[in-house]
């Protein structure tokens, strides 16, 4: 028998909970042996719950119970997730979390403490939900030599932009939508300003490259101030216009961006739509490599929980190696790495644009007088600034995602 | 030290000894071991090679070898695959294989050799070359309980087919395409026939169902007798037009289906062209999950028996659980499955179509009088099969697959 405690019993604790009983015997099949969630630590009683005998209010309980081997935090945040974890591993039990932020700024220090307790710490359910992209790379795939992650990692945003494409709304109504719908959050800042997805790209490059990546070495825009047009434009080049977290590595460093992007109708990317996220690889011999699925929600992140939990049950008495270390990143520089863009300004400003952005192709808008719009030549990113900032009228720009990438 | 052995030296077999000596550093902390490749088994000798000096004509070599502890066998075919396998696993050695012509028919016989001796028996190059769908379903994802499989597992006719309806190519043009670029066999009848497709869903279905599928249980249509005049009807539906194999399970049985399948620009598998393969899952928790990738070559192929040589290596001295069993299979009666049908007759036997197919809708066709199109309402396969035994004009069936599977 392993017993399982859960910190947190909100949509992802919940879920954990329920998962493991409704899928019972297929997850005692893959962990090996039967698996039960033992306790449940809450802030405050939930009296009327069909779990109310599990739960404590009191995390001593969960971390000096010698029967429970495996924790899943599900608690979010900092604050009091970060000592709970350290504490659940330096009590000797593995911990499965789908905290990114936890992750993201203490990873490896925490994967630290796993290792010299020959524990586990694994964290599937932070990146892209229920899509099993960290165990492809950590796992499946762990021979291979990955260059590259795309990826669509934020699917409140995804849904967004979904809106705005299909049904022409604009970004606030498009956000509201999703509130509605419990898409987004009433505070969606994290989510439409990139942060979210600057977190899931910072572990996805820390496993790419074995260094020490975070988020806030991820320069970083997010979807506020695209506007219906920006959609309109990104149709007519026969783009989808995504939010992207992209990391490549290079004999030069790791690059990492997180920004809206027009994805070519070629790319496995371009169809992910709606709340989905997906990851597009590109490994030294595989090739590309896509996984899309849902990114969100109660049991798709907390599937991706309990294949951590079944990864632990497998390989109790070692560490089942996470990936992340405390070497420092070699950051490639920023400002000259190459991209083509997409420029909107004023019409009054077509033909300063046109000279700043020597090259750039028009791109023809039919009946919108209001916008006149380019697609620049390759340049880098310090000579797309400078050419920027000459333009007064400026509406948006917008990088285009290179096929191959 | 891990010792690898290679029995064949073909495009696979050669793939895989370039891969563990390119990639070995990645390898060897993939496997927390070195891997080095010690025999090459070769039909005849090959004194120019760089591997000359481990190569063997003599598999005795190899099984008697101690030190050897896992087996690559990259030979195709059943004979002497078969009997090699077989005594590789007597001798106490684990085997990865690329060979679905030999898992398909001896999987669960060799699996159980495998379990009786603590050895594993691995097969992820068996099916969709580079994607790792096997172990996403054994590993990742073993905690799930997955419902379906629909995929397109045959990198030559995605080729064949995208061709045609990229470049309004007839299916004879583009195959002949294919066998220049080095997509097809000369001899392609098990491609393009669907029998390569066939058993690797038959394997997908084995993994899924947790019972015994073999290929001579699915229903299996190729894709001769497409004509262009299919591609365009394909994309006057928002389709696209693709060689499946689909996979459900229901409390009535197992369905399988090979066939080309219209797909709606909704699914994920929509845009999966060329030589790409594409499969995807719906799981009870997660929803649907697609992985994309290079089905196959020789890199992306070989990439999946390193992947299987690194399981191997992490779990010395037990079993990999593979997922094939001897248990029987329960089918559901394929004649009672519900699809919508692509019809195309000759216009003079329009009216006899509407009236077989009551309630079908036509399919408007700019400028070519030579067919008439129906798309069919929901209909059980062998009502479909007495309607269309009506008509003498017959020139295609076309399935189309429906959301949400």
């Amino acid at each position: 028998m392993i017993n399982v405690a859960i910190l947190g019993f909100g949509t992802v604790g919940g879920g954990v909970a329920e998962l493991l009983e409704a899928n019972r015997d297929r997850v005692a099949q893959a962990a090996g042996d039967r698996v039960r969630v033992k306790h449940i630590l809450v802030r405050r009683d939930l009296p009327g719950s069909r779990y109310a005998e599990l739960m404590t209010r009191d995390v001593g309980t969960i971390l000096n119970d010698p029967e429970v081997s495996v924790v899943c935090e599900a608690m979010g945040g900092l604050d009091p997730a970060l000592p709970y974890v350290r504490s659940t591993l330096e009590h000797g039990k593995s911990v499965a979390t789908s905290n990114k932020e936890l992750i993201d700024a203490h990873g490896p220090e925490l994967a630290a403490i796993a290792r010299a307790h020959g524990l586990s710490l694994l964290f599937e359910g932070s990146v892209a939900g229920g899509i099993p992209i960290l165990s492809t790379i950590r796992d499946a795939c762990a021979h291979e030599r990955f260059d590259s992650a795309v990826g669509i990692l934020n699917g409140t945003c995804n849904y967004v932009l979904t809106r705005m494409e299909r049904e022409g709304l604009s970004l606030e109504e498009a956000l509201r939508q999703a509130q509605e719908n419990g898409y987004a959050e009433r505070n969606p800042d994290a989510d439409v300003q990139g942060h979210d997805t600057a977190r899931k790209l910072a572990i996805l490059a820390s496993l790419l490259s074995g260094t020490r990546v975070s988020s806030d070495q991820v320069p970083c825009e997010g979807i506020m101030g695209l506007e219906a047009a920006d959609l309109r434009l990104a149709r007519a080049l026969r783009c989808s216009l995504k939010l992207l977290g992209v990391c490549r590595l290079a004999p030069t460093g790791l690059s990492l961006r997180t920004a809206p992007y027009l994805v070519p109708a070629a790319s496995p990317l371009y169809g992910v739509s709606d709340v989905y996220n997906g990851v597009l690889l590109h490994g030294s011999t595989l090739g590309d490599l896509t996984l899309c699925g849902r990114g969100a929600g109660r049991f798709p992140t907390a599937s991706a929980v309990v294949s951590d939990v079944v990864q632990c049950a497998r390989n109790r008495g070692r560490t089942v190696e996470c990936g992340l270390t405390g070497r420092d990143a070699k950051l490639a520089d920023a400002s000259a790495a190459e991209v083509r863009n997409l420029i909107r300004v004023a019409p009054s400003e077509a033909s300063l644009a046109r000279e700043v952005f020597a090259g750039a192709e028009e791109v023809a808008l039919d009946g919108d007088p209001q916008d006149s719009a380019f697609v620049t030549r390759p340049m880098t990113e310090r000579r797309c600034g400078e050419a920027l900032a000459k333009l007064s009228t400026l509406r948006s720009r917008i990088r285009l995602l290179e096929a191959g990438a």
